[in-house]
């Protein structure tokens, strides 16, 4: 399709102790098994690592470990510092840089809401300012943050203010306005979206990367998808397509980030709980949830994928 | 891609003289417009032909002329129907039937809203009912009813209540539910979807079918995205996707269904006004639609494409 | 207080018979409750009255029949003609004058919703020339049209284009709005407020009337409680508020509407079912339902009150 | 009306200095002001305090200043913690209690929401818990954190978990959710109410006292506004209610809480900005809302207010 490698980053879950204190320790298992499954790069901190849910001190903490795991890998770092307060904004921003992250990106304030492209920007400008040295992604995601601002309208803003701007993590579903960002300027701006059950919805309007939850633990099934497509197989693409569907469906109808650390400690990478406000499985949903991963192959997915051996299983009215 | 043609349905307008009476005298020129265009049916009523701001009467007449019109032709109708009132809903399936109509739509209510899918099925089975010989669409456009049930459900639901439901007429973003729609049951239900500048993301994930306003006057340009994504030419279909991207954006500045009568109008059509509550443009904004329609090439987007052809024009920050 | 009355007019529900037809009949004994329970109006055909639920002639027959039933008593009506359809709203209005109305009102459309004051008023103006010998009244209710537009622009800006407007039935909890419409050019606006469950903070910030379902069947106890306002006697008049309360939060817990019916039918007036999309009480359902009522005392609110004997059962956590 | 004494608390503002560091020194005016005109307690680093915008140890300093200057006087000092990280709530919590802090309030975390009471339970039981001591106020602001979970399940469900749970910050107008929160056993309950354009409602349903950021400059308007409503003198305080409607709509035709701000300096006590995403005035806003204050009256309502010398200006079309 392209020449260039399409970008799949995996937003690291946070593993806590029972305690409830972060469990960095795990962060290495977590990242052999992205680099085992072909993933290009981490997105630490973000929705799917609880990153507003922890202090600035544990977020931190947690960018330094990855970055130390990540040195000498080809794992690319990308370090999550939206915040509500501008000021833990701004810090998370400059020691991210100081400590060697390739990349930041940051969600729009979610209590204060902007109203308009501007105060978007006057919030974001001193964040990307204080990683001067380093690519600035806006991290798109009206669903959580209840900002839905026109993108263009921000991208075409925010550059001259923002000379570090390089696009956007873009977990929004509306299609059209993600090809008007993908198209702007002979394609200035990068989009990594942000919808896995979605993907190929994106890779056929000219995505070029992508940050999902799914990638942690599945990322050969987009590779092959991906493969499909390019290689103009669409009926196997779309039934590729179809397992992710399947399997988020199955995580959704639990506490879908709970889910997600559940499924990661079973695949031997010790996750604990989600922190409060996300709610914990209990016992016998996580029996539950296991069993029907299982039926549905998840713990398949970690090997490299023989197309045909994909088959979706009966959608179910959930 | 499939053995099957895609079918492009066009929505049409229902143009109106300038007291505000439906003009029938137009149909039969869109009708011809239709067929030029390689459209293969139309959807009678729907948002675009401004159903819910029409009588019951005028609903009634405006579906005879379209199916006395469309007789000896290829041109299959599908009659929307959806009514806050159930009587009308009724009443208008009951008449589309009676006068052969191919197929029956009908979107929820929206006044009263249903909060379950058992109050929705409520709804729609006496209207599938009142045409028990033809197919029912559920027509599902969450922007304008307010109502976001889930579709899998609904289907699964329905189905034993309603013998002839077929499937979707699906103006919902959410992809990942449509393919859930698309799969249930080894592709039983028929989901066309509503979102023109999104189709290709649709088509990627197997819809077989598309309802939307622009296909009124740029089928071929569709077509031709089809054909590329068909035989793999992921480029060239993305371009063209772009193309439609381009042409929405500029008619959704102004009021979108002015715009299209507007554009209509001056493809020959006579078209007159939109009914409020929608706005009409003014003869200023009307002068600047279809300079920016010309230059974005939609006067080229009626005749048979030739695929070099069509450029998109630099993306504007709409 | 003030020297005009404080006006308390009921939206009656619309009965029908087994078969979904309308049951006009049971105007008469409706109309008898609603004299004997001290109610100054009725607004008919409202969201109390499924107006939006019935077909154009099925509004045109109950207005006709409300009409024939308050001649020659003190009962005012008003009849509701909003409509998806202008030339429905506006064949309504025209009706209703030429029957003999006291008044009008009209709500926004609700599929296309106005985005703009001026699209509203551009709805309107026909519908309120449609009846231009007696008052019109806008029917703002935004939890159902999900139309919220400023109040004061529009009674503002439509005023002139729209002679006679008087007011707004007014069924939105934004009071802040309310105290700036009421105190419009002097009062220019009548406010009939459409909060039962809120009265008394309407009153204590100057609403002149209002509509409200529980007015049907519990007019009473709100004159007590507009007496005790009146005289200074702020407890009782919190207690008798606090009653309604109680009453519409047993019957909210039900399908609201369909507990209106099951009440008044209890009460000697045959109601019948509500149509879909709304829901009907399960014959359980209706059981609970009636004795909770009982147990609220809502059997005894129909006479004269003896304020004393009102006293609110303890909260529950519904 | 009642024997205890309506409890009016003011929200102060953060003042910052141009560099944007917080400025403590116009703590000590600020509570000179409040005691001034009557106040009775601070809630600090709330919504107008741009509590959310603050960093953890911006939030701890400005509390301890609140604490110091309020340590001698009358004034209550309430502090809010509310985060979307629960271990920097815990940490606010835990140092508002060793401070000498006469209360805590959070509200919900609105990053990852809450979807069931529940979950807002699991959130701030932990938070509670650090200051076992001092009372606990859930801060409900719907507008805000989109979290709008029902009132009276939450404080039955949550009062078994959280002893020193007292009530509310209750910045909803859902007026009907607020009575049955404020009579919940017997009164058990308090409720602050949060609207203070919409007082006069509150009260004349049983709140017991308020919280908003008017009170920060114009508490005797209120105070005169509530000795009226007592004597039942309804009409003198519905004029001052209105009053209050006239500031607050002038106030948020700019951007309110730079407004705020910008009037507190003209009052003397030195401001500075907004921090961002908020907006602050330019100087020609700042001329204008000036300029419209003091049209209003507001730079007379710092003083004891002769009832008859306030009269609302005409209401503008905001």
């Amino acid at each position: 399709m392209t020449s260039r490698r399409f970008r799949l980053i995996a937003p690291p879950t946070t593993p806590f102790h029972s305690d409830g204190a972060l469990n960095l320790d795990a962060v290495e298992p977590m990242a052999q098994l992205l680099l085992d499954t072909s993933v290009d790069g981490v997105f630490v901190a973000g929705s799917t690592g609880e990153g507003q849910s922890l202090s600035t001190d544990e977020r931190m903490k947690s960018a330094e470990r990855w970055i130390e795991v990540a040195a000498g890998t080809d794992l690319e770092v990308i370090v999550q510092v939206g915040h509500n307060s501008l000021t833990d904004a701004v810090a998370l921003a400059a020691h991210a840089q100081r400590i060697g992250a390739d990349s930041i990106a940051a969600s729009s304030p979610c209590y204060f809401k902007p109203a308009r492209v501007e105060e978007l920007i006057d919030f974001l400008a001193p964040v990307a300012a204080a990683a001067p040295d380093i690519p600035f992604y806006f991290y798109e995601i009206p669903p959580l943050t209840q900002v839905a601002l026109p993108m263009v309208e921000f991208l075409t803003k925010a550059k001259p203010q923002m000379p570090n701007l390089v696009g956007l993590k873009y977990s929004n579903i509306d299609l059209m306005q993600m090809q008007q960002c993908v198209r702007m300027n002979d394609g200035e701006f990068e989009v990594l979206f942000g919808s896995d059950q979605q993907l190929l919805a994106a890779v056929a309007l000219g995505a070029c990367g992508a940050v999902g939850s799914t990638y942690n633990f599945a990322a050969p099934l987009y590779r092959s998808m991906l493969a499909a497509f390019d290689r103009g197989d669409h009926a196997t693409a779309r039934e590729l397509q179809a397992k992710s569907v399947e399997i988020v469906a199955i995580m959704a109808r639990y506490s879908f980030l709970s889910a997600c650390k559940t499924l990661l400690t079973e695949l031997g990478i010790e996750n604990g709980s989600v922190r409060a406000p996300l709610r914990n499985l209990t016992s016998e949903q996580r029996d539950e949830l296991l069993a029907d991963l299982h039926e549905a192959g998840v713990f398949e997915l970690q090997k490299e994928l023989d197309c045909q051996s994909v088959e979706p299983s009966p959608a179910d009215a959930s």
